[in-house]
């Protein structure tokens, strides 16, 4: 390709397996000249094509990588960036947009540039649980690397006293031991202990498992940086079907006061 | 099929056009002898195989629909309950859960259900815009058809406050016409007059528009049913590309006070 006809797409692969990623998806993979992306990720898409080159990312270089994928667009190349889920939803697609915005009226800024959505990972654990996103509910991320933690606090209780479900992402890691108990002690607060929480780890994954426990039962230890914490709402309810499989629900209906 | 042998999956279409249907859920629909669902849904299911039956529904039949959907299972059918988006978020999955949870113990509670997740609206809408969902964000329905409207009043203020980024689904109908202004003046009292809003009809279909107002020059009259509103937090921010493109997003790093 020549200068003025590369482009640039944030691809979200969805869970991780090929039957849950979109076809326009799939097709901007099989047709990019570069993959770019944290390390893991690239590595979900399969095969290796011969016309590609991969370019690895340590999992925090987003600005590198958003930066790196608007200078090969420019120079012509069918650029992918690589996110796992939406790419919308704590993925890649914010750090690309926000690297456009920054060389707006310099040649990278010129860049035809799309977002592809996908299943993000709320919505594919929501499907293996049942429906515990059936009411209002928010997404929280609690990493607190580029935000910091008294606003994650204070989002906290706003959401566990409006009586939402809450979806945590990025809920642990080697750097960030204690803000995932310290977050579930502010919900405890707002909700009884006999809360259905869901923990769901890889899902869609070869890994994947699935359980559901009660907010008082609740173990941080049991949670890893793969797994998607959901707190039900108060409304919010499990069962055990005939074949012994637990679901856990938010039914439609919000009763009255 | 003989009973014991059928099964029922919930299917997301996704936005409503071919290439953002995950593969899982073309399968699912190819192999199965009954689709049940609203109408609008189920057309935009083509083609129409010779081999099933099209179960069509009126919008607000969801625990009929469900009721049918486990029968069929029940008798050995194939059976799939279509939903736009995601089944997970406000759409069928709730209701199908719902009703398997009523019918433990009976011969319609051995069914085996399965949903199959989607790209929900906030996500495809989310991609046309940028990343507006980049950062902490939360889901709210403005239908007080089965929650009580303070529950709503009380929610759109805590996330308001708490400076959530906050999608709306189901913002408007012919029964529901004063709700969106309303729940917008509650963001008011929260939010500056210039915070981007999205407006995103359609999208992924063939009539998609997609605008990006502030928050005072917001008009509910440009907002219809098929339209997901999306207001931006604080740091949401708006800019033109190049190519004359508007683009909304709301950056990874929330500044500290």
């Amino acid at each position: 390709m020549t200068p003025g006809t590369g482009r640039l797409a944030v691809v979200g692969l969805g869970p991780g397996n090929d039957h849950q990623r979109t076809p326009e998806a799939s097709q901007r993979l099989a047709a990019a000249t570069d993959l770019i992306g944290y390390e893991p990720y690239l590595n979900m898409v399969q095969p290796v094509l011969a016309h590609q080159t991969r370019h690895c990312f340590d999992n925090r270089e987003e600005a590198q990588r958003a930066r790196l994928a608007l200078e090969l667009a420019a120079e012509g190349r069918d650029v992918v960036v690589v996110s796992s889920g939406d790419p919308g939803i704590f993925a890649m697609a914010t750090a690309v947009i926000e690297e456009l915005h920054q060389v707006t009226g310099t040649a990278l800024g010129a860049v035809a540039v799309t977002i592809i959505a996908g299943v993000t990972a709320a919505s594919a654990a929501a499907a293996v649980l049942g429906a515990p996103l059936g009411h209002d509910f928010c997404i929280i991320s609690l990493s607190d690397v580029l935000k910091p933690w008294d606003v994650v606090e204070r989002r906290l209780a706003a959401v566990a006293g409006a009586d939402f479900v809450i979806a945590l992402y990025n809920p642990i890691s080697k750097h960030r031991p204690w803000q995932l108990d310290s977050g579930m002690n502010i919900i405890r607060q707002h909700r009884m202990g006999t809360t259905p929480v869901a923990l769901a780890r890889a899902v869609g994954r070869a890994a994947e498992t699935v359980r559901i426990v009660t907010l008082s039962a609740f173990d941080s230890a049991e949670v890893d940086m793969s797994t998607l914490v959901i707190v039900g709402s108060s409304t919010t309810r499990q069962f055990v079907d005939a074949a012994g499989r637990s679901w856990m629900y938010t039914p439609r209906t919000y009763p009255a006061n």
